[in-house]
């Protein structure tokens, strides 16, 4: 008996995620998908569904179980004891946007199938299945919309959308869906084709796209909660054109003038809650003026900007937008223009669940924590009341440019986090 | 001899501007340059031909010397007692902006031309020559250079501006010139057409670009200087494009926050000149983000703008536009952004002769004095050492819009003030 149990912890110690075949997966997408510099694997498109083949042929080699659902979601499932036990999905994405890097999506469905096989290697059974779920059109690249996959997967999409024009060729959603063998039909229903009462939790690696990681100097950090946004997408400021040489300050209704006053006011609303410690960004990442009518002579009638504000705090997220639009009432009186934010467009704040994160903690040497600014599909899994848990991986240069870079000792880490933790699983 | 007096005085007394002639005029510039709603008189093209056509129809109708310059300006000359002695010019250009006002530029020459028509009614010679200058695409908007007409006939164009091509058709200003039946010449060799030593003095009539008049209530002012610019036109903030979730404030490279904190300081540069009583003008009539590249879920990794400043102090002029450059590289240090103004281009502020600003106050009911935020072929004239002086006339709207509105009442009191000037011209 002595022997038996060194020898499982032994075999237990050595367990490790399947880095060679991660390794081959990483390097067979970065070929069959890369167009140009950067990788393009197009939601609904070729690019994608090339790394769905490939992802689908290697879980099949690996005695996977394999599915695809009616919108194209790939299921991956190594059976578990109870198999009708409420099940744990790992899951991401694997469209990129256009010129990204090869990691963004793809490093969270490589993790899982990188831990299934040393599952599967070791012939080693848990107590539930587990999925590994390659989710759809994740990228608003492509259709403008984020989450199609995952959003579809529950029901959750407009049927509306099944009418959106890809940006770049025109194709509508739904052609895009009955071209590649998919069925419209669910999201025109809203018909969930996940119970999530059948889930157990959700559980997503993701590399990081922005620098804390790289600042911090740490292989992999566990996500508190994925930031909400709450979006002016399209604020205009109409003032007067008029000569820039002509007109004194005080007759002036200067857009630009008035406009940098707004923007710079929000800057210190901003600065204010970092001081207080208060989790807070805010983009102004469009801002122009009317190409068609300003000059540099021209004291500028009209500008557009964006004012994109994001925080794991949703009354934060209203209290900064309220403040917006105070200030736009304040400062288009002063400079007598007027201000139009129009309508926000909002994504909630969810967090994440406190018995994984504090499991996913437990699995990392250097337990580091920090939000997600960025959407994930884990947020639509939280939103539908699953207990969701989310690491990132260090990753340098951000995301969505051909310039993403993760090392794969650091995706080591974070896939071995994922394997001791699926290995040890909380109880939910 | 008493009643001889009495009768010369009366008939100075009743000698007025030939108004009727100025509204006839105005309707027929309206009518034969009318396109859509605005007038284009395009500068060497069918529409600022159209103009001098009828100036010039109408000044020999009056029996005035009419002559033409190697480059087109329109010369009118009532002859004087003393042909030899050194003219005064009445000047003002006949072209506009593309969809302008009636007003712009003729205001000027139709005021000179009612001016001329009341002494040559009256039979009265005055002791010089004066020569009523209609000039020659002064406004930038075609060929993208200004006062093509009053500079050339000084000789202080560049040649290379001969090439230059039209904004909407694409011809350049030479085979333009050429197919007027005009001489490129005198511009390649630099040649002036004009001698300032025979010129005595220069006056010019224009509307108001801005709402001055309109504000104080006033039909005309006296105009003290032109306004100089220094224009940083092509200054640039480079950044880093990144997600706008993802990166805190600290690690951010945000070419917007940056670019929108130079432009607010600059404003309290501004403010505090206002206080000080100083005379300058700041615009930013062009402020974007790259299109190409921009988004509303990115931070922005570049920003475009224009910063325009203008005076009548040229010491002010370089101390603001060294504010700028001192402050965008403090505040590029402190967002961790590159700012890159570029080179200023310049147009030198020119004060207006004191003697001639004098004598147009005394014609005036309530005398009120403004610089010109706009630049005028009077500034050429005056940057030559010839005695200038220039007054506006109320105009609603601003300029170089199809709104432009001027009252005859008001064109009425400078044409006045301008035939009183010429009858009791003041020693220079």
């Amino acid at each position: 008996m002595f022997e038996v149990t060194i020898r499982v912890h032994d075999r237990l110690q050595r367990m490790q995620p399947d880095i060679k075949l991660a390794t081959t997966l990483f390097d067979t997408l970065d070929r069959t998908t890369r167009r140009g510099r950067g990788i393009d694997r197009d939601s609904y498109g070729d690019g994608e569904q090339a790394a769905h083949d490939l992802i689908r042929s290697t879980a099949a080699s690996l005695a996977l179980e394999t599915a695809v659902d009616p919108i194209g979601n790939l299921l991956m499932t190594l059976p578990g004891r109870d198999r009708r036990a409420p099940r744990i999905i790992v899951g991401s994405h694997l469209d990129s946007a256009p010129q990204s890097g090869n990691y963004d999506g793809a490093a969270g469905v490589v993790a899982g199938l990188a831990v299934l096989s040393a599952l599967q290697g070791a012939g080693r059974q848990l107590e539930c299945d587990v999925t590994l779920m390659a989710i759809r059109a994740e990228e608003s690249s492509w259709f403008n919309i984020s989450y199609v996959g995952s959003n579809g997967a529950f029901g959750l999409l407009d049927p509306a959308c099944l009418a959106v024009k890809r940006s770049d060729n025109g194709r509508s959603l739904e052609s895009a869906l009955l071209e590649r063998g998919f069925d419209p039909q669910p999201i025109r229903e809203r018909r969930a084709l996940l119970d999530p009462a059948q889930i157990r939790a959700y559980l997503e690696l993701h590399i990081e796209q922005g620098p804390t990681l790289v600042t911090e100097r740490l292989p992999a950090a566990v996500v508190t909660a994925i930031r909400g946004c709450k979006r002016f997408r399209n604020a205009r400021c109409l003032g007067q054109y008029a000569h820039s040489g002509a007109v004194n300050r005080p007759q002036r209704r200067d857009a630009v003038a008035a406009t940098v006053a707004l923007l710079h006011y929000l800057e210190t609303v901003w600065v204010r809650h970092e001081q207080n410690g208060d989790d807070l960004v805010m983009t102004f990442g469009e801002l122009y003026t009317d190409p068609a009518f300003h000059a540099p002579s021209k004291i500028s009638g009209e500008t557009h900007f964006v004012i994109d504000i994001r925080s794991v705090s949703e009354p934060l997220m209203d209290q900064v937008a309220d403040a917006a639009r105070r200030a736009a009432a304040r400062i288009g009186a002063e400079y007598r223009v007027n201000f139009d934010l129009g309508e926000t467009v909002d994504s909630p704040a969810v967090v994440m669940d406190d018995r994984l994160r504090e499991a996913f903690r437990a699995q990392l040497q250097r337990p580091f924590e920090m939000p997600s600014g960025a959407g994930h599909d884990a947020a639509t899994f939280a939103k539908m009341g699953i207990p969701t848990g989310m690491m990132f991986i260090r990753n340098e240069h951000g995301s969505h440019n051909p310039d993403e870079a993760m090392s794969m000792n650091d995706f080591d880490v974070a896939a071995r986090a994922l394997l001791g933790l699926l290995l040890d699983f909380p109880e939910l």
